[in-house]
């Protein structure tokens, strides 16, 4: 049970952790601090907070537990500017996408008897914002939490508890491991959505308008390339390495293709569409 | 109106445009011809057809439309067997998609008379066969028709009508037109989609199950990798010079975002996402 929650960043993420956990009667108080007062507003219209204070330094005021859900960029930020206030006993955590900048920063940040405990839920939306949240986006899903050997024991089972209520199943993982499978299974299929659409928006072979023509399948293989600019560039800012990695990966499976398409290799071809598309159907 | 329509691979296309075809009373009765005999019993079952006949020669006498819906290099195949036997009034037309290879073959196939007008719907699923056929797979989608200088008017104009009622918008194009276009919202999606999952299949730097970690984004944006590859191995063998271009300049807009992810260039990176974004939102 928390008894006060702050949530700094109040959107998606940290909005639909706020619904979940009220839902789940894991918090008592809910306090919303955010750099955007309208979006608090509407917050505690819609019910997701209890107040908001705008101040994040008088906000966390209480807290047991801070969870940060800003821009992977601004989390240290964020955290650095509120550890001078906060209490003994207190437990910061975030829901970044992006681990080991966070985890490294955010640790040494920490005053004496404050823990950080990084954390990561695999589930989301291409909205962005409060009114984009709900109580049930993380049900069934999991939450990577990732702590290091720094990481306090009885925090980290604070934090574990806290995604368990919100309906998760919550596996450990180290924030290199974690930032580097995130690579190849999140972060490259994005930079992919977006070169994509990106592409055919500049194909501009018959002047006409290309992507007006599109159908279903098109919309929905893209959908992700909807996703918010500031949150993705803060993710590709700060997990350079690997992304760097899965796109050079990628790019010599695309380049494989083309030259079985090059060559009309029709077994080949065959083979390679079949392979993706078992293995698709088996992760359904 | 169809007196009697011929539909010769009875799948996921020629089910479809049976089944609305019947349920506009655009059409009297409805035959159908395939190798899989399963397949064909399946669809009288279900409705969708009224008889079938193994043999395609005999399945299409007395049909004063044929709709030939196999995979794209079994098409010009097909109608070469059925043309000896055709009757002058005749029309043949196809729903596979690429027209280029399809109705340039076909064209000189056609005894005295008889006239072939090369089609495709915009519109399709993942799943294959004719138990994934459903009358309202065309409902206000688009089938391209493209004639060519050699397309007789009457024929044209039946084959027009024909879409119209199962529920489609009907734009006219050139077949060379058509194979670039399709190239870039379609061909080249399925060969990123197919690439993607074969490199995050094979990305093994952890040993253990990368796609069992996938989320939902991963899961729609791979959909279309769940396509049927004997499908996709016909469209790659006879769309190439389209299709290599396409890939070409979509590893072009992948290069360039590796550039900027490599110099943390973030204003660029956060434009390069919003162009998608906002190019995206706007096709919704
Ligand atoms: N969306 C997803 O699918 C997803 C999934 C898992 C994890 N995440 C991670 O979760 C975090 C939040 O994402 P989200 O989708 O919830 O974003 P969001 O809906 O845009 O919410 C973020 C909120 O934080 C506010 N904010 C930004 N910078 C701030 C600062 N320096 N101080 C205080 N508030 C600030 C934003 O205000 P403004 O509107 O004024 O910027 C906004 O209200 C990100 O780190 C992201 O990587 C996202
Ligand atoms: N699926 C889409 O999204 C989509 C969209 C637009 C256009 N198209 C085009 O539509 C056509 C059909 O696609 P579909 O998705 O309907 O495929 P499908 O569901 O697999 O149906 C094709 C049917 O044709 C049969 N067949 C294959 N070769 C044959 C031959 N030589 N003689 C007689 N029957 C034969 C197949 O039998 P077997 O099962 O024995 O192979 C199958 O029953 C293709 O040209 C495709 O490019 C597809």
């Amino acid at each position: 049970m928390i008894e006060r929650l702050a949530v700094i960043g109040v959107g998606l993420i940290g909005g639909s952790l706020a619904r979940a956990l009220r839902e789940a009667h894991a918090v008592g108080e809910i306090v919303g601090i955010d750099r955007d007062e309208e979006n608090l507003r509407r917050g505690v219209e819609l019910g997701v907070l209890d107040r908001y204070v705008v101040d994040p330094r008088e906000g966390v005021q209480g807290a047991d537990v801070v969870f940060v859900s800003t821009p992977v960029c601004s989390i240290p930020t964020v955290v650095a500017e509120i550890a001078p206030v906060l209490k003994p006993g207190t437990i910061v955590t975030d829901g970044g996408s992006v681990k080991e900048f966070v985890v490294a920063a955010c640790e040494n940040l920490m005053p004496e008897g404050v823990h950080f405990v990084g954390g990561h839920p695999i589930s989301g939306t291409e909205h962005s914002g409060v009114q984009a949240s709900f109580a049930t986006l993380y049900q069934g899903k999991r939450s990577i939490v990732t702590p290091t050997e720094k990481t306090d024991p009885a925090a980290l089972e604070k934090v574990v508890e806290m995604w368990r209520r919100a309906g998760c199943r919550v596996p450990l993982m180290d924030p290199v491991q974690h930032d580097r499978m995130l690579a190849a299974i999140s972060h490259l299929p994005h930079m992919v959505a977006y070169s994509l659409v990106n592409a055919v928006d500049g194909y501009d072979r018959f002047g006409g308008d290309l992507l007006a023509f599109t159908a279903g399948g098109f919309r929905d293989f893209t959908r992700i390339a909807s996703s918010d600019p500031v949150m993705w560039r803060d993710i590709a800012l700060t997990n350079r390495e690997a992304i760097l990695e899965t796109m050079d990966f990628f790019a010599g499976y695309l380049a494989k293709l083309r030259s079985l398409v090059e060559a009309g290799d029709a077994q080949a071809l065959e083979a390679f569409f079949l392979n993706s598309k078992q293995k698709r159907d088996a992760i359904l």
